[in-house]
């Protein structure tokens, strides 16, 4: 059976980019990913074909969805279809935390 | 396209049991849904179909998986397989907060 609990202590961050690293865990239909990013770092625009839907825990991050781009913040949550090309970076000096649910459950490690 | 920002604010919570109000957001492949449970609310038993990912933002609450409880507080996450019975009760005096990928989406309103 699937893991019920996770603690997010528990699972090994990886580092993906200068600054931003990524926790992973997945379900049978999804792949939870948290990423922590520091200030100042940038996820280049990148795209896969998994839906993803990332809530801003903390910090305030610009996300650039299909050429657009739009300030992010606790509160609030982006929805991001499959194969969309999609960039984040972080603005202001906080230390940056979001959740994101992948789905279809991603196979393989995910970028950079 | 699927609406890439949403801020929770602006989603009217609809309120499922005593003290317990949800709010819902459909992407494609995925309902995220954000409860927020008052100390001392119960979410009795319950299943659905679809896969639940559960992150605990605040607040402590004990969840019941499957005939199994345990204790969730923030940085904890569940994978609630599909049709796997849970409920949940805040346990503390603190408001509990939580967001949850359902995957499938949720083509329905959810219970109770």
């Amino acid at each position: 059976m699937t893991q019920q609990h996770i603690n997010w202590s528990e699972i090994e961050p990886e580092n993906v980019y200068p600054g931003i690293t990524r926790q992973v865990v997945h379900g049978e239909r999804q792949t939870m990913v948290r990423y922590v990013y520091a200030p100042g770092s940038v996820f280049p625009e990148h795209r896969h074909p998994q839906e993803q839907i990332t809530t801003i825990l903390s910090g305030e991050i610009e996300f650039t969805i299909a050429g657009a781009s739009r300030v992010f913040r606790p509160g609030d949550t982006g929805v991001i279809p499959g194969d969309t090309p999609h960039g984040a970076r972080v603005v202001g000096d906080q230390t940056v935390e979001t959740i994101n649910s992948l789905s279809p459950r991603r196979e393989t490690a995910p970028g950079p």
